[in-house]
């Protein structure tokens, strides 16, 4: 895939203005799963953090507004979403290290490092279970050339002892994803993302530990939105969320049972 | 173990008296649990239904008591309580055959046979992970000598081809409750169990079917308890809860998305 013309590229806002990013016009265009991803780190300056499909930089470039002091590094399949990472990071003050690979081939240089966390949000759909996309790089971010399992196998080798995994995903992978976790990944959190009270969640996000050993936990769902469904999304989040998205905040992780 | 006594036995309304049940005054005693359980399948009169571990019949006589016209099967390691359940089933009018064993080792005659739902509420605690109890019965059922593995494998068996499994089970055994669906029980739904809104589900029903297909399905909680946590459990069912521990309903499974 040829790189990205500024004609094909917008500039859009994040954490209230506090990043802007350029994103392909027709191709792979971050909504508010990365930044809600982005916000359930507890990382802390001076940790390194690898993204696993960084794609434009929305979710790494998010951590590195919240948490200063961190290390960055991104692994991209594609070269012009590589590229397009790499010229967010600098329009945004940020040290990101870009690497373009494959996930099942990382180059022998990333195979020697381990990282404090591993982020991703892979993509949502099977190869071949949704209608085809039209755009080729979008195709490969939302089609699932990788599988899934993948993810976490490269995931649980890049992380250091007690090092964090998060994952974002669609809820209803939650056991492949458990299963890919087995024997490698523990302390498993589940954290089910509802768009409104009463409602199943569509989307959750996973933190794992690399060597964890306590007890699986599935915690009550995080409520993206309040008030009444005639309302438009946008104006509806609730104040948590509102403040995750707008403000930059931390994501209200649950921490006692 | 001994039968029990008169003596060491409680006769207790459930459904509101729509049935009593002796209970052993000091072993294992049916809670809120099993009545949740039973009231989850959408079982029609006519079907065939089997309780694994159904010690003195809480389950599967709330759910006679719901559905007429079922064929009832318990199975029971424990004599003493086995015996419980017949004189159960006696007392509320209910026709249930009730097998004694091992679910490591049923009868042949049972091997050759297969039904409509399969039920379970499998002890919530693995052995050595929790203080003695000081009741061998209750220990049993609650210690768990048979792996959780083990009731999903016998279900899987005793199942007819898209028959229904349910489980009541601890939220954070639904990894090894994936794990043990995997391959064989498919269409999985989970619907979590929450004392109060906005609280960690401690408890969740699992619902698969033999041979199912559909996309595994993660539920918003049902909520037991409504109003403030200062009022007593006793007095703070939800409607819909209430409706099904009081009243015999079935409880309101989400269907749609």
């Amino acid at each position: 895939m040829a790189g990205f013309g500024d004609s094909d590229l917008t500039c859009d806002d994040f954490l209230g203005g506090r990043i802007r990013l350029w994103q392909p016009r027709e191709g792979y265009r971050a909504g508010v799963d990365p930044v809600l991803l982005a916000a359930s780190l507890p990382a802390r300056a001076g940790q390194s953090v690898l993204e696993l499909g960084c794609g434009a930089g929305a979710a790494i470039l998010c951590l590195a507004a919240r948490v200063s002091g961190l290390g960055l590094t991104g692994v991209e399949l594609q070269p012009a979403y590589a590229e397009l990472a790499r010229r967010n990071a600098a329009g945004n003050a940020a040290e990101l290290e870009v690497v373009e690979g494959d996930l099942s081939a990382l180059p022998a240089e990333m195979k020697q490092r381990q990282f404090d966390h591993v982020l991703a949000n892979p993509p949502y759909y099977r190869s071949g279970a949704h209608s085809p996309a039209t755009d080729e790089g979008r195709s490969v971010a939302l089609g699932e050339r990788t599988p899934l399992a993948l993810w976490f196998d490269v995931a649980a080798k890049r992380l250091a002892p007690k090092g964090y995994l998060h994952v974002i995903q669609r809820a209803d992978r939650l056991p492949e994803m458990l299963a890919a976790c087995s024997g490698r990944l523990g302390s498993i959190e589940v954290l089910p993302l509802s768009a409104r009270a009463g409602r199943a969640p569509e989307l959750l996000i996973l933190r794992a530990r690399k060597g964890g050993r306590a007890a699986f936990r599935l915690h009550a769902p995080l409520i993206l939105h309040a008030g009444d469904r005639h309302l438009r999304d946008a104006d509806s989040y609730t104040p948590e969320i509102s403040a995750v998205l707008r403000d930059g905040a931390a994501l209200p992780w649950p921490s006692g049972r």
